[in-house]
């Protein structure tokens, strides 16, 4: 009944967004005109264009102000360690498939996890669930009645926004695509499950997917023992310790060589010990991919999630982008994947309420960060010799997600995975050719010489 | 000096091989009336057929005869063991470059390694090396006269195999393709060093490589530290152990849907002791990857495996086919690679001497297994669907190729691998549909079926 209601009001929501889309593109319209929408002024951008459905949104979020910089500062050093030692940077989609064994690796470094202190509820007003999940691309995982009933938790807090993340960006990408987004719902046979949505040969994006995933269950006791030897010893009622692992993680793979590859993931887990206390902890990032060298393009996407991360704390932005350039880095290449972004995990500071506030920031960025390149390079010519550049890196990109990714590790290791949900990261298509270099003073040599050595961009 | 005689020999070698190779085409031509040139016989394929450069040469390969099926078959039991519980079966390409690593693990599985007894040399005549020399794609690895010094020697042997399979192989697919391989010559830094044959977006294939390498050095600490947590302790002249390992590898991909990607490698590794002695140990196998089913390709593919096993011994086609359809699994995917082949490890009974004659066996038997199945479908029409499908098969392969092949995670987990030779497997091209899944019916599913459900073939 939820499901029906949900649909027809769904369908009015989308028409209204598309309107509203519409008025932002004539925006970026005259934006471009005489340079660039973005690239002179710091100050975030797109929020002065009238008509934006996400911008309506996105000024909605409220940084919260805080005065934990010692504590966080001190957090941040402690979990530098495992930053670079390992960590498991699992996405939402594979952490969702791979369930225990994912999470198996997460709760060995919660270690430094605090506990949740009564939930100071956000000042802010999130809305009324059932008018909020109106807007979803489908119904949320949990039930719309369960979700009302916990509106303060921060399970529900989250996977309303993960959502609505999802929502958000999906309809920018359909608004600019003209096309459609397959919404498929998948059911994980041990608890939740989660809504992959994916749009493949498009006119503008090669293959877009967006996915969700909430996934809940018990921790197996090779995964408790797996954290004692870390020394964290967490005591489950009879044995069992309630999990919950939840994220909202895209790849958007254009056609256009000079529209870059962009990928995010936001991620919450938790878990329940036999008093009731409970352990938890945020992860994400938002990365870019762009095929050849954009200094405003860089600039501005960078500039953005600084922007972002700058008004919870001053570190988070120069931490957090070293971690994903030291993260995205194909080895046996020595290339980073793309030019980076911002990633971090084992998130526990300085308070569940700041935390989740900075992960809110970060995902209300994926539109302003990665949309106004796609409007402004809409209609960029390219030429055969560059498409061949874009499949090639096509093919690192291919190489990274399946050799290195933690997440699409621990998913394609674990029985049951939803495999396509995983591997809907993969492009299209891709291509290998031996002994590809690129010649000197070309623009794929520039690529190739910042893919060697990660540039500050802001 | 040796390599400019070389090159000008190679020149003239080469037009005579495009001529009998010219004489063979035909002969297939008209073999293939009323219906194909090898599905209405047992016996092997093509020897009836004149002109054949490989095949003057196939038809020297004399089996040996031998009656230690009871030995045999006691090393193949404790084989089994290590077979279906995770040998390293590291292909060529891979071992040459990641070295020590690589050997490491396969260090720890030649527990049961016989020591060489004083070379029974084999009956057959093997020629004189520099003669031979001169029908290769490049002068081989090691020094000629190092090898005419060392002429005898197991090592000598099998690097002249290597690179006697490369020359044949190659010049078979420039044949029929009209193209040249790139040939690149390489050193290992520790030692030893390879030549990468490869031959991009021609008429008939999409990308080919041939591979030979032929690397030595001394055994880490670290490597002799994991043999002994084995149980088997090898003993080192003031803590070296030198080893040799070498192989031949090799993937070629077509443009023609309906011509099959064909998979092979053979390899050879020798560890030395303190007092001398040697263990050593012989690897391979040649598996077939068909984009649609045909089963009399499959069974000539097949067949032409089973006949040169079973020479040597009955048990070796069943065992090595079982061994195959283990290992070219894609078990995120539930599927096979392929239609399989053989694949062996360990191989060290019931002498050196049978040892290799097999492994020689399966080495002339790549071309009689693979060419016909090309020349049969040069002209096969195919749609854009049937290319597409093609695509998605790619994708698959890069999927076991990056995930699952052992002799690829080895390479790309070593520094100073030279990865151009170890990816030069994937294809040119590859596509990743989401959620693709033939309609029930279609060829494209009773594909997929097989790959599901692997078949005996012969």
């Amino acid at each position: 009944m939820a499901a029906v209601v949900f649909c027809s009001v769904n369908k009015a929501a989308q028409t209204t967004a598309k309107r509203c889309l519409a008025a932002q593109l004539k925006g970026l319209a005259r934006a471009r005109e005489p340079h660039s929408p973005f690239s002179s002024t710091h100050s975030p951008p797109l929020t002065s264009l009238p008509g934006s459905r996400w911008f309506s949104r996105g000024t909605g979020v409220r940084f919260m102000s805080h005065g934990t910089a010692g504590k966080s500062a001190s957090g941040r050093s402690r979990r530098g360690t495992a930053v670079f030692s390992g960590a498991a940077a699992v996405t939402a989609a594979a952490v969702a498939v791979a369930g225990l064994v994912a999470n198996a690796g997460h709760f060995q470094r919660a270690e430094m996890a605090t506990r949740v202190s009564p939930v100071e509820k956000e000042q802010e007003e999130e809305g009324d669930i059932l008018e909020r999940c109106r807007t979803f691309m489908s119904p949320p995982v949990t039930d719309i009645s369960a979700l009302q009933e916990s509106k303060g938790e921060m399970r529900t807090r989250m996977e309303m926004l993960v959502m609505e993340t999802q929502a958000e960006f999906c309809r920018a990408l359909q608004e600019v695509d003209g096309g459609t987004f397959k919404v498929d719902r998948w059911n994980r046979k041990e608890g939740g499950g989660g809504i992959s949505c994916v749009m493949q040969d498009g006119k503008v994006f090669e293959k877009a997917g967006v996915n969700v995933s909430v996934v809940f269950g018990n921790l197996t006791e090779e995964a408790a023992r797996q954290m004692r030897s870390r020394g964290k010893v967490l005591k489950g009622k009879d044995g069992k310790l309630p999990f919950v692992a939840m994220g909202v993680s895209s790849v958007i793979h254009p056609k256009n060589p000079h529209i870059p590859t962009v990928h995010f993931n936001y991620r919450y887990f938790e878990i329940e010990e036999e008093d009731g206390s409970k352990q938890w902890w945020f992860g994400g990032g938002t990365d870019l991919t762009p095929i050849y060298v954009n200094e405003e393009d860089a600039f501005h996407f960078h500039n953005t999630l600084k922007e972002a991360c700058d008004k919870h704390h001053s570190q988070y932005y120069p931490d957090f982008k070293k971690w994903c350039d030291r993260y995205f880095y194909i080895r046996h290449r020595g290339e980073t994947r793309g030019i980076g972004g911002i990633f971090f995990d084992d998130l526990d500071s300085p308070s569940q309420e700041e935390a989740f506030s900075f992960v809110k920031s970060c995902a209300k960025t994926v539109v302003p960060c990665y949309l106004p390149i796609v409007y402004k390079h809409l209609d960029d010519p390219f030429t055969p010799k560059e498409k061949d550049w874009q499949q090639v890196r096509r093919g690192r990109y291919v190489e990274f997600n399946l050799v290195y990714d933690r997440g699409v590790k621990f998913g394609l290791a674990t029985p049951g995975s939803r495999i396509e949900s995983i591997l809907m990261s993969l492009p299209l298509t891709a291509r290998w050719e031996y002994m590809h270099e690129p010649a000197k003073g070309t623009q794929e040599a520039t690529m190739l010489e910042v893919l060697r050595n990660p540039r500050e961009w802001v």
